[in-house]
């Protein structure tokens, strides 16, 4: 069922964690071992994602050297001991741009800006800063999570085709799909292992997932479902929408929505 | 100086990853937190790297739940080894398809196949199961690995757009990358972090290199550069591709390459 | 300067997790590799640090199957969460006992009691149990953490001695520590590495202090120094420990404390 | 069955890891937070422990910031490598000593002193130091692996007493026996989790293990039994003490060895 929607939040806030002058210290003083620095990255993000969602939060591989977080609620201080922790735990340290937006476009441009401000990616003074602009820690209400899938991709893909095309299918759904959602609703949408894909929206219309998944079976062949949830955190959100997306995949549905009147059992 | 290559291998050995009847275990009894899975992947993955890097191999993140790993020298008795450790430390098993192949596409095609043949990746009845084809751990000689870049990403792209703008412009010029390599050259490219995209090859000569860069500048506007090794191992040929990687970086040339009679520092 | 103290707490609040009928788990079917054992404890205690860390607590490898932390101001709902993470990222679960108690080991042995209640630590059935006496997440005021540390224990020892025998004085000293404050002051001390041992105490003066580091001497011959500190939080008690420590390494005293008028940098 | 043993060993290789200069580190510029501390040595233990464990090693966590490997077959190349692992995934260094002796003791000290031979564990100019005694890497032939437990631990102890007498229960005998192991037959016994002491021994007769449970039991009053386990590797020896164990667990006996001649399934 898609339900209607409510109490829509006007402002999401999103951090972008950058490591700090990390591509040179991946050469110095001389090239690092693959391997050593794939793992070192992996970890890395697990810490991430383990503080992130210790306060409800999502986290993004993203570019892995540049990984974003959904962060409402976290503050000041929360992004600091974030800091902290990778700092103590890590041979690099960690920068971060907070931004909030009205929608995740706008809040990532903040994020972005407010972190280019205090010096390059590649500045090796440039340690540790946290920069933030707007209410940080203060957002409140309704925010979308749209959690995509590929309709059968076991069936169709992974037990039927070799796994250099299934890779190279799914790259191109993801990038047609995270284009189209940004240039037509300010969204970002980010894969996050297999065939799924996890947007942070606007609060839209069924007929705009719609759309957005016409558009990537029209440029790329794929075919997506969609499950949408609201809630006050990315978490809630989240959940709702794999709830959504379990009842896509039972009902053969290809979108359905959980709004925030949907029990959650934990 | 782009040195001439010899005594090239006619075999690669790729083995497929697969996180046993892992959609399914992530919604069951009820859809897992989001950031819970996103790190434990990435620490199944880190392992992954650390147990491939033991053995000089190199390992793809590829689509999480199935990642992909360059195995040259990795006995059967390895891969059940890294099985083990899997199995004793994380919540998942993993099931593996390990090709030789003359390119690293025919290698990873006949991976893809004899894992299918065990059983769908969703069944939950197959269970960390190792299926091979061809003389596992046998093949020698020399093997290409091509390491590209962004030239300037850090001034054209990190310190100066915004983050959601680059995430895509790296996703636009892998997946096109990907592409031509995999269509021209059977050769397997996946991206390992910030601009940076690592490609497994047949020996190719320096034009070969610059008709792939010049398709990626042509279909997406980002202008790549390129370090190539060669060398008896993953690791060893990925060492070098680095260093040549570092020529660029200082020489301005868009393409170099170090070959076998280059000297490694470790 | 050892400070006077006010606004002592009156209860603590202690956490005992222990793994769900582990030993069972570590020898089926067959006995598992001892090294992948060591170092999924170990991972899966960093994640229990890392956790209660976020939470300002302490934490304690104790018996590494049976874990000790220092929960106080985590609720019921975090602790769920906590065992929520450990179900989704390892191959085991934990259940937990969490005591509130006038002293260290009257909450401990409150947890004890109620965690046994829930069922054998071997019994297949009991599984990610979570029992609690008295108001979880209510205690408040100061509480001591007590930071002792051997006088000059790389002089002496890691620099002069073999390994095994500096190895077998530290675990004595902690030992007799350990039973003394226990039997003394119902207090909790634990090895954390190197020469360190964390006590958590009531609220002692500096002669009691004095006694136990001179219990010590006398039973094992191994010199201590301590640093005590108060505060809200194990973590800021525990920080002003250090504090204090680092007073004593520099003045030569053998027993300081910061007290919660002590202003802390972060 | 106790079987009679043949094609003993005549030296072990042991290596001491040291974190450098690790107890300076951990409090400039001011103390880091314990937690973040705790879950580093974890995690870096835990990183010893798969790689050694790749090396069909045993490793123990010690002191945790010195940790000892039972690293017989492992080169010097290999404890390089090791280095390099530690060196790019975390803010710490670790040197290391390694010993070949006839005894687990004489390989302790050897390893020890040649270390300590480096510098001082708190000199800031030591790092990443490799310092070997011997024909590293060539060790060959049978050693013996003890696997001790208590009997009837959960029934006895963690479901019956407080988790606080507990713990200093098994740390009082973990001391008795590692120290009458040296001091009798050169033996090296660590605690490695719940009630398991592992030890690495010269090969003994039977009647030695009985007189090693009997000085535990006359000290401490914990009844320990043990099964005892030959084999090429520390892995080997130690997987069949685990079956030995097992065996002790099943038919009430108190100690069991698996010799060479026995069957391994894996």
């Amino acid at each position: 069922m898609y339900e209607s929607v409510s109490n829509t939040r006007d402002a999401v806030q999103l951090s972008l964690v950058q490591l700090d002058n990390y591509g040179p210290w991946t050469v110095t003083p001389s090239p690092r071992r693959e391997t050593d620095l794939q793992a070192l990255q992996a970890r890395l993000y697990a810490t991430l994602a383990d503080f992130v969602g210790g306060h409800d939060g999502y986290a993004f591989l993203d570019r892995i050297d540049n990984m974003i977080a959904v962060t409402d609620g976290m503050t000041v201080a929360d992004h600091e001991r974030l800091q902290e922790r990778i700092r103590n735990q890590y041979p690099v340290t960690i920068s971060i741009g907070v931004g909030v937006g009205e929608t995740p476009t706008a809040a990532l441009e903040t994020a972005s800006r407010v972190l280019q401000a205090e010096g390059s990616a590649q500045d090796a003074e440039r340690t540790a800063r946290l920069a933030t602009a707007g209410p940080v820690g203060e957002t409140s209400g309704s925010l979308t999570v749209a959690h995509f899938d590929v309709i059968d991709v076991t069936g169709e893909f992974t037990d039927q085709k070799g796994a250099g095309e299934t890779s190279l299918a799914i790259q191109r759904a993801t990038v047609s799909l995270a284009s189209y959602l940004r240039e037509e609703h300010e969204g970002m949408a980010r894969f996050v292992g297999g065939d799924n894909i996890i947007a942070l929206c606007p609060s839209l219309e069924e007929e705009a997932f719609e759309a957005a998944t016409a558009h990537v079976q029209a440029t790329t062949g794929i075919p997506l479902q969609v499950g949408v949830g609201e809630g006050e955190t990315p978490h809630e959100a989240g959940y709702r929408a794999k709830l959504a997306l379990e009842e896509c995949r039972e009902t053969g549905r290809r979108i359905d929505r959980f709004g925030p009147q949907a029990t959650i059992d934990r």
